[in-house]
């Protein structure tokens, strides 16, 4: 059973739920539009399902609502920004906003911040460049989730990376991933479904392969030893020293570097206390822009264009499948799980805000 | 059987190489240096055995020595150069050090440079920029030999990534990794030694494993169909798409962003007309510097710490091992394979230059 809503009713809502607990309504709009972009390219785990925890976090504190994120230091290519531990999504899109302008008078800005919240999905902010035709790379930091190569225990988040690059007609490069083999929010929605956890996905305690995702799924909650593998998976046969370097490098650049928590102190007593850093460079600086573009183009349409083997049916270059599945989605509306519109719909009526079936017509309960 | 070579003999050995192929001494000690710093950290498939290539590219006029390489485009933070089809390396430290003037100024610094050669390893480029105390990333475009996710022949290179992040003592962060599951380097030694590639590294044209290092060194060599896969292996299951989605990454800075090749045509007809970039970031516009470093410190030190898998002696990080062996070969000498160096022994004897075994009595056969 799947619920499908509207965009611009469910945007609405979630930036109503933000409001009623304390959030400004601009704050709220920013995280609402960052929420539900996730939701329309399909990536579920960073989408709406995620205003339960903002709430939750504005409710008890843990998040600042109203937070003024402050400039702590800047130059004329790069900024410190203090998001005072207010929501993640306003702190980070004007980071990125910064970054462009600096981008524009320079050729390239580098903005960090710190003292943040979750900021939702890193594409986000990289797809805020690439729309001004430049290119954008966001990554940030994360709760404890992922192990060193040899490690048995998890030592940083899954620390996502993406990097934006704007091609031509909206067909632009847009990668979106976490450093680890997998992303948590790709677990979670296995254990929702009842799936098998593949061998090299995780490990639990003692090092082992960790495959049943209920106690997978527990034991990174609890923090209780269990982790994901790094990108490249156990040991250094396929590389997984690779994952887990890039993994330490983003935690490198958006802890000690954005002077934000890194490694197991996120998330830690003192609160989230994430980092994120933001690069925006003028595609201007480097040459025509409509040429840059052109070339692109040709890349990711040659890269498409190779031999493909046997059974598969075509090549995706990135950002490709979230496009068309945003496409679908803005036609007919988001699909959420049941048991999340369910949820929302408890939200609701705890906050009184009025539930998005009585928004548009646009909601329907589907078979 | 390996040659033990001192490294300032192995040095001046071959700049006089390049110098005696009409190379100007500057440009000649830079790729030496570049070369040589790649034994000394054991990366030997980017150190001198290199030599033999750089040598033969500009007999055969396929790289211009003494190219003056020149700034195209310039903005405070960002520039192009142009290597005009000289030596990679004397081009991009020339690039990495302008990114890094850039940083001291503005924050930042991105160069691009285009028309270039083959400059070695990625990490020295980084590195450069933390010996000055700047996080440095370094990146470059290369000859196709990986396959897209689902793809079945080559479509872009290794494109490699360096990243250093400065810590204390010497004990810095330095990630230098191919994109792809292996470089082709490794799978050339594995062939001089004979071992077996593993299934999950590199496919035949038909797309199946392939797994007999003769046929897949020929085949990468000859273009005709057999590539190494993405970091992450076949398919998406283990983030297969990552890893092409990273190296598509580099292409289009490297290639599309810098104005050089990219893709297929990375030494095409016209010549290798490679692209890299290089970012220099200076710590002390994100906080203070001794700050920073004891964080970065801090954190490569607990992710050490961490528990361990059963059997595994101890978690090294990004550029620890190489370091290691950089202490082991300046003081016991580089160790090169003797089939290298018995090359080395002809080439000197044909450009007429005296061999390192008659330098300072350093070099020694050993069985």
């Amino acid at each position: 059973m799947y619920f499908h809503c509207h965009c611009e009713g469910l945007a609405s809502f979630v930036a109503e739920c933000l409001v009623a607990v304390g959030a400004s309504r601009a704050e709220a709009s920013e995280v609402s539009d960052v929420l539900v972009a996730a939701d329309l390219k399909g990536i579920s785990s960073h989408g709406v399902a995620r205003l339960f925890r903002y709430v939750e976090g504005i409710e008890t504190g843990a998040i600042a609502a109203n937070a003024e994120t402050v400039v702590v230091q800047e130059s004329a290519a790069t900024a410190v920004l203090d998001a005072q531990n207010g929501l993640g999504q306003p702190a980070s899109i004007r980071a990125m906003r910064l970054a462009m302008n600096k981008a524009s008078c320079v050729g390239a800005g580098v903005v960090a911040v710190r003292n943040s919240n979750h900021f939702g999905i890193a594409g986000y902010y990289a797809s805020l460049a690439v729309d001004r035709g430049m290119v954008g790379i966001a990554m940030t930091n994360a709760s404890p989730q992922v192990c060193a190569t040899f490690g048995a225990e998890p030592v940083f988040g899954t620390n996502p990376v993406a990097v934006g690059v704007p091609g031509v007609g909206g067909d632009d490069f847009l990668l979106d991933m976490a450093t680890s083999v997998v992303p948590r929010g790709k677990l979670e929605r296995m254990a929702l479904s009842g799936e098998t956890i593949p061998e090299g996905w995780a490990i639990d305690p003692a090092g082992s392969m960790a495959t049943e995702h209920a106690a997978l799924i527990a034991g990174l909650k609890n923090r209780d030893g269990y982790a994901i593998l790094p990108l490249g998976g156990a040991g250094e046969r396929f590389g997984g020293h690779k994952g887990f370097g890039l993994g330490l490098g983003v935690d490198l650049l958006c802890g000690p570097l954005a002077g934000a928590a890194w490694g197991r102190h996120v998330y830690g007593p003192e609160g989230a206390r994430l980092g994120h850093l933001f690069v925006a460079i003028d595609t201007a600086a480097f040459g025509d822009p409509e040429t840059i573009r052109a070339q692109v183009a040709s890349l990711i349409g040659e890269t498409r264009g190779t031999r493909r083997v046997h059974g598969a049916s075509r090549i995706y270059t990135a950002g490709e499948k979230e496009r068309a599945h945003e496409r679908e989605s803005r036609q007919n509306g988001i699909r959420l799980q049941n048991k999340i519109a369910q949820s929302l719909r408890s939200l609701a009526g705890r906050l009184g805000v009025p539930f998005p079936t009585t928004m548009r017509g646009e909601c329907r309960d589907l078979p």
